[in-house]
C-alpha cells in the first residue's frame, strides 16, 4: 500500500468537486449576465439552477483525473471539464420531455418547471412548455461546447477536447437511438444490451470524460488501456445502476424505483428474468414491463422473480467480472500512479454506490 | 460598372453551390460509413437525404463570401462551411416536431418519415417517432459541428469558426425563446419582432455566416461593418420572407401560404395590420391567428386588410429601408471588390426571390 490512508482518496475527490463546483457556478453565471434580454436571462438562470443542483458531478471529476494522470491541472482544464457536466442538462431536459418523466432528482423536471413558472401549471400549456425545454436544451448544448472551446486552454489542445466532446454526444445519440428502439424489439438480447450500455453509458459517463481528460493534457501516450478500463467500468456502472434502479433506497437514489419497470426499460436483470425464469415467471415480467404502472404487490413479485430465478445474481456477478477485467487495464496505464490509485478507489465506490 | 456582366454574380454563386453540395454529400456519405450498426447507418441515411434535398444553400455561400472578401478559398473552408448547412437539419427536424408541422419541403418532415417508414404511420407510435426525430436532431447537431472542428483548418482558426458557431447558435436559441413566447405575449411589438428578426433570421441566416466565414479566413480586419450589413440585410430578408409566406405562390415557395396566419405568427404584417386597421379590421385579424385554420374566404379577406390598411406597402418599404442602409455599410467594407459586388448583387436576389 504505498499510497495514502482510507481517507484520502476521498479528500481528492472531494477537492476536484469543489474545484468543479466553483467554477460551474462562475461559468453559469457568466452566461446568465451575458444577455441583456430579461426572457433569455431568466431561461438562462433556470438552467443555472437545474445544473448546479446536481449532484455527483462524475463526469467532470473523470476529466480532470484523466487528465491529471498526465500532467496538474490548471484553471483551463477545470472550465473545459464544465462540458461534460453541462452537457448532461442538455440530455436529460431532453430525456424527461422524451420520456415525459415529470421529476429528476427529487425535483421537477425541467419543463414542468417551465409549466409551472409560466403557466401556473396550466395543462393546455403542455405543449409550449415542452418546446420551451427544447430550446434551453439547446441553450445548454451550446454552454457545453463554449464550456471548452472557451476555457482557456491552447487552441490545438481546446479542439482535440472539442473533437473529442463531439465523438462522445455523437456515441451517445447512437445509444440514444438503441435505447428508443430496445422497447419495440422482442429479440432485443444481451449482446444488444451491453452494446446499448457501452454506447449510452460508459462512453458518455466513464469512458469519455477519461479520454477527454487525456486529450487535454496534451499527452503523446497510447491511451488504449485507458479507454478498455473506462468502457468495462462504464459497463459495470450502468448494471450497478440498473440493481440499484429496482433494489435501492429511493430515498438515497432519488428515483421511484418502480420507474424502470413503469417506463419499460430491458435491464439485464429483466432480460434475464425472463430467460431464467418459467414460462410463467417470463410472462408476469414481460406483462409489467408492459403494463406501464405496476402496483406495489406487482413490483414485489418482479423483484421476487429477480431474486429467484437467479437474474439479480447474474447482475451482480456480471458487474464484478466488469470491474476486475476494468482493473487489469488501470493497471497497465502508463501515468501518476498516485492519480491512478485515486481513479481506482473512485471505481470501487462508482460500482458499490447506493445513490 | 467595374465587374461583370449581368450573368456573372449568378455564374459565382452557382459555382460556389456547386463545391458546397460536392462536398456535403461526401461528408455526410462519410458519416453514415462511419457505424456499422444498422440503425445508426438508417438514421444516418435519413439525415443525409434530408439535408442533401435541402435547397438553396444560402448559409454556406455566405460562409464562402464572407471568407473570399479577404482570402481565396480551398476545400477545408468548404468543409468548414458546411457547419452551418446541416445544422439547419438540426433546427428543423427540432422545429418541426415542436410545431407540429407534417411537411417540410414539400415532403414528410422527418419525425414523419419515420413514424412511416418504422411503424407504417401508426398514429399511436407518434411520441417514439418524434423522440427519434429530436434524437436525429441532436445527431445532426454533432455533425454539425463536426463539420467544422475536423474540416481540415489550422487549429487556431478551426476554434476560431467553432466559436462563431456556438455563438450563432445560442442567439438563435434566444431568437427561439422570444418566437415561442410571442404567441402568448399580447404586447408583442415592433421593436419586439426586430429583435426576433435580428436574433433568429439576421444572426443565424445572413451576419453569422458572413462573420463564420471572416473569421475562419483569419483576417485581421475590424468585422463591424460587415456584421451591420448582414444584420440588416437578415431583418429585411425575413420581412420579405413573411410577405412571400402570405402573398407568395405556394408552388414556388413550396409552403402552404395560409400556414403563416394558422400557425399564429405575429410578422410584421400581423402587427401593422392590427395598428393600422380599424376595430372590426383588427379584430378579425387577431381572431384569424387565434384560428389556428383559417377558411379561403376568411384568408383572403385577411389579405385584404393587409393590403387596404397599407401593412403590406409598410413591409415592403420597411424591408427596402434596411436593405438600403445595408448597402450602405457593405460600401465600407475593406474587402475584394469583386466579392463584395457579387455580396451585393446576391443580396438583391435574397430580397426579390419568389422562391
Amino acid at each position: 500500500m504505498p499510497h495514502a490512508n482510507m481517507t484520502s482518496w476521498k479528500d481528492h475527490i472531494d477537492g476536484l468537486k469543489n474545484e468543479i463546483n466553483t467554477s460551474l457556478e462562475e461559468f453559469l453565471t457568466e452566461k446568465v449576465n451575458q444577455s441583456r434580454d430579461s426572457l433569455v436571462r431568466e431561461i438562462s438562470s433556470m438552467i443555472r439552477e437545474y445544473s448546479l443542483r446536481g449532484g455527483k458531478r462524475v463526469r467532470p471529476i473523470l476529466v480532470l483525473l484523466g487528465h491529471d494522470l498526465f500532467k496538474h491541472h490548471d484553471r483551463s482544464v477545470v472550465r473545459a471539464s464544465l462540458s461534460i457536466e453541462i452537457s448532461q442538462s442538455y440530455f436529460i431536459i431532453q430525456d424527461d420531455i422524451m420520456d415525459q418523466s415529470p421529476y429528476r432528482r427529487g425535483f421537477p423536471s425541467f419543463h414542468i418547471e417551465v409549466q409551472d413558472k409560466y403557466f401556473r401549471g396550466d395543462p393546455s400549456k403542455k405543449r409550449i412548455s415542452e418546446n420551451l425545454g427544447i430550446i434551453a436544451s439547446d441553450l445548454a448544448d451550446s454552454y457545453s461546447h463554449e464550456a471548452i472551446i472557451s476555457s482557456g486552454l491552447l487552441p490545438e489542445i481546446a479542439l482535440k477536447g472539442e473533437k473529442e466532446l463531439c465523438s462522445i454526444f455523437e456515441m451517445t445519440g447512437h445509444g440514444q437511438l438503441i435505447d428508443v428502439f430496445s422497447a419495440e424489439n422482442d429479440s432485443f438480447s444481451e449482446p444488444d444490451l451491453i452494446k446499448l450500455h457501452l454506447w449510452k453509458t460508459a462512453r458518455y459517463t466513464i469512458e469519455g470524460p477519461l479520454m477527454l481528460g487525456a486529450a487535454i493534457s496534451g499527452t503523446s501516450e497510447k491511451l488504449n488501456d485507458l479507454s478498455h478500463f473506462g468502457n468495462l467500468l462504464g459497463v459495470a456502472f450502468q448494471l450497478h445502476d440498473d440493481i440499484l434502479g429496482v433494489f435501492g433506497d429511493e430515498k438515497k437514489t432519488g428515483k421511484s424505483i418502480k420507474s424502470d419497470i413503469n417506463e419499460g426499460k430491458k435491464t439485464m436483470l429483466v432480460l434475464k428474468a425472463i430467460e431464467f425464469g418459467s414460462d410463467e415467471q417470463a410472462d408476469f415480467i414481460r406483462r409489467s414491463i408492459r403494463s406501464g404502472s405496476v402496483t406495489d404487490a406487482e413490483f414485489d413479485r418482479v423483484k421476487k422473480i429477480m431474486i429467484d430465478t437467479g437474474s439479480l445474481d447474474y447482475s451482480k456477478k456480471l458487474a464484478d467480472r466488469f470491474v476486475e477485467r476494468a482493473k487489469k487495464y488501470l493497471g497497465k496505464v502508463h501515468g501518476n500512479e498516485e492519480i491512478k490509485s485515486v481513479i481506482g478507489e473512485f471505481s470501487d465506490y462508482l460500482i458499490s454506490r447506493d445513490s
